[in-house]
């Protein structure tokens, strides 16, 4: 058994493409895809939509079944999505992996106004002139070619997530096209509502677990490192909203009359949010980062990454950044407290001279996986009482109001599966395998993310089909995704399709 | 010279009222004045619309002409001011002193459909019902009599400040009827904007010095004492207006991806305001309350107002007060700091996962005699640069969010004289002639609040005339002012007219 295994490998390994293979084989393969990019780039994907969430999953399902796949829409109420595998010939071989694909077909909503385009679903090619504004160029020149690497293809998804979906599908001809055979077998599952929080994602996996069962996920889905290099992402943080009102008197009150007199809740809300965090931006609540502990190893890993600091400073303009890390990457590592939202009364031309009668603060938590989110609430509120509140459940009553100086209420988010954190050891064997396949394919080793800073819905796959996972982003950092212009750079389109081709043909052991 | 004085004030005293007297004769000039009142109440007064401020002056100055006053409109763009005069026949006696009374004849703004009656200028008749609720009763019960004091008039500026205007007339007529010449030289001056902060009162009174010239003026506006007692205001607080903005990044920032690295400007807002005062509510702004001393003859007049402050607290629905002073009435004689609104983001629905790029406070300071505004502005912008803040004007430029790790800015709105805090020592000639005739009239002595909270554009006058004032509140302080279902009780009508017929008869020495 033992041989036979060795043999299949051995010959496997032969069929494979080298470095300079990869990369010509790539360019070939991207330049034969545009046309089909720009295709489904032309069907909107809204998941607000279900109509158009259709029209994709039908356009993808035949798209991957063209390809060999076994493809078909995968039940979810009125957005499907989609489910395709695709096995070596004649029954999976003893000791081949099977690796799940995850990419998304649904895009962000979109203001057509905004685009400086005819619509988002017209792909536009784009130059950079020399001022560094963006012109268009007719789509002949794309699908003509040759093409700059830095010019850009714009559309909504056109990066997230549509691109990598085609790119994938652009390895795999390439792949075919030079007789390779898949190191791995393969499935793919595309999300339908990743933009709007996957809602559903664990409950599709759990009705099909059998189906989906794998020994390593490849998460398609993301920006690059900021450098442009080739990257693996390990975890990622997950996220816990909560709402806190501090309550003043029941209604507003004249400012004039009752200044210096009844408590201002703004006032008593910023005494409250300032007990929570120093002057360093650490969250001083008593055991927040406690369990979080970094090894030499994992400092290394992050001391690594070539982040350039003071460029990043200058594009948030900032002079400093809060001192939660020694670095940006280590500031990820530990769970955050954020008040992404604050409110009340009114300002500009519309405030009034009155003390409000609450003041609303909406806040996430980012989590890790050593302090899941209903420990960080837990502590937040043991520090709220600690502070001298009393804790209601919606609006205070009379009784409570005469009875307690210090009212306030914390309502916790549902938190589902896609919004825990999730992280994959580096020495896991799925790390180790994409770690080989990037220092094969580019000869040096990739951008290693230990655990990035946002919520991905990778925790709903893990925590159903108990395998782990390796985000493997593909498109430019600079891609306006979520915003307006979204982008592609043709050059992470190349690349793109060379990483997946590389993963697509190296056994996974 | 002197022998002429005394033998003037001497006829003068024989031919006032006595205490029964003034009772008897403000109850038939009240049943004698309410057709007035209504037929006033009927014109509409919002001073957005100078049409309506037009047919109420016209009509003021025609009721006051009736009453032997020499009465006109003083102009004011399209929104004239109405002034009147009443002299003793023939020149003025020497010795004699001039009162000019105050008081505004435009009204808040409506939205009738929140009253409960007809129209907010249809004035309505009702009285409450065994279970709380107003029921209208015929107006008819009204002109005919007798009327229950409990019963009330509801309409816009039934109280705020129609209703002084018809009782000030009132007592005129009734002093007319019984054959009472007044003790003192009359002014009026009748604002057309009080509601809108009085912008051009200052200039008004600037452009007509002469005319408005006198010993002590009275301020027929604002709610008597809780208690309904008999009330004299000394002084009243003024405000300043500031806006206090946080600056984070230079955009809104995906709370994943720099939760822990780039500061948030609403926690950093926090930090900031939570310097500004302590847990009892005490602003800890260095030299905030320095200049403020209250003897203890002050403390004693505070102790004597019959605040109830246990139903007070019941009535805002708190459990305790700040502790700025030992009561209410001593919290009112500091100057404040107040956050009337706040706002970064997004709460609720709306909200999204960003770290907010800016956060906004618009606060309200009010001011006492001893700390100005632009004192109290100081010191505040001192305090913010000592928390380690570059303060920038506008929006802080590139250059400046690089240097600066902590950027704000802080704008003072505009100060106007009706702007600003006045008091009126209790012991000056003015105060004294009216705690007399509150004792003569009442036979005890009034509630004096020696500051009120609020503004009141005494200012104004007191800067430009260089005269004292007192404030006589003659309203219900349940009235409902400045809201819908604004009404007066009639009780209140009724000895408010006694009251002025009080201060008219009384000779000011």
């Amino acid at each position: 058994m033992a041989a036979f295994v060795l043999a299949t490998l051995g010959t496997a390994q032969a069929a494979t493409l080298d470095r300079g293979q990869l990369e010509q084989s790539a360019d070939r393969a991207a330049a034969a895809s545009y046309k089909e990019w720009v295709e489904l780039l032309a069907i909107p994907n809204d998941a607000t939509v279900p109509a158009d969430i259709q029209k994709n999953v039908d356009w993808l399902v035949k798209a991957f079944a063209r390809r060999g796949f076994q493809a078909r829409a995968l039940p979810n109420g009125d957005k499907p999505m989609v489910y395709a595998e695709y096995a070596a010939p004649g029954a999976p071989a003893a000791g081949r992996k099977t690796v799940l694909f995850y990419m998304h077909l649904d895009g962000q909503s979109v203001t057509p106004s905004q685009w400086a385009q005819k619509s988002p679903w017209d792909a536009t090619l784009k130059a950079r002139t020399a001022d560094g504004k963006w012109e268009a160029l007719p789509l002949d020149k794309l699908y003509a070619g040759p093409v700059d690497p830095e010019w850009r293809l714009f559309a909504r998804s056109s990066s997230d997530d549509k691109g990598p979906i085609v790119m994938f599908l652009a390895a795999m001809d390439a792949l075919k096209a030079a007789g390779v055979e898949p190191g791995v077998d393969i499935k793919v599952l595309l999300d339908s509502e990743e933009e709007k929080g996957s809602p559903s994602l664990g409950q599709v996996i759990g009705q099909n677990l059998a189906l989906l069962r794998n020994d390593g996920m490849v998460i398609l889905d993301g920006p690059m490192h900021q450098s442009n290099q080739p990257t693996l992402v390990f975890g990622n943080r997950g996220i816990q909203l909560v709402q806190l009102k501090v309550f003043g008197a029941s209604q507003g009150l004249h400012s004039g009359h009752y200044g210096n007199y009844s408590a201002n809740p703004v006032q008593r809300m910023a005494s409250l949010l300032a007990s929570m965090k120093d002057d360093n931006g650490r969250v001083t609540i008593p055991g927040y980062y406690t369990p979080v502990k970094i090894d030499a190893r994992a400092r290394q890993i992050m001391a690594a990454v070539p982040d350039d600091e003071a460029a990043l400073k200058r594009r948030l303009g900032i002079a400093s950044p809060e001192k939660v890390g020694a670095n940006y990457q280590e500031a990820m590592q530990y769970p955050s407290l954020n008040v992404r939202g604050i409110a009340a009364g009114d300002v500009g031309p519309k405030a009034r001279t009155i003390i409000p009668e609450v003041a609303v603060a909406d806040i996430d938590l980012r989590t890790v996986p050593e302090t899941p989110p209903e420990t960080l609430v837990a502590l937040l509120r043991k520090h709220i009482e600690k502070q001298g509140y009393h804790l209601v459940n919606g609006e205070p009553t009379a009784e409570e109001r005469a009875r307690y100086p210090k009212l306030a209420s914390l309502t916790a988010g549902e938190v589902s599966a896609s919004s825990s954190a999730a992280r994959t050891d580096l020495d896991a064997p799925v790390s180790k395998w994409l770690q080989g396949v990037m220092q094969d394919t580019y000869g040096r080793a990739p951008v290693q993310i230990r655990m990035m800073g946002g919520t991905v819905p990778t925790g709903a796959a893990v925590q159903a089909l108990k395998s782990p996972f390796v985000i493997v982003p593909l498109v430019n950092a600079d891609n306006n995704q979520h915003s307006f212009d979204e982008n592609m750079r043709l050059g992470n389109y190349r690349d793109g399709i060379r990483t997946l081709m590389g993963i697509l043909q190296t056994p996974f052991r």
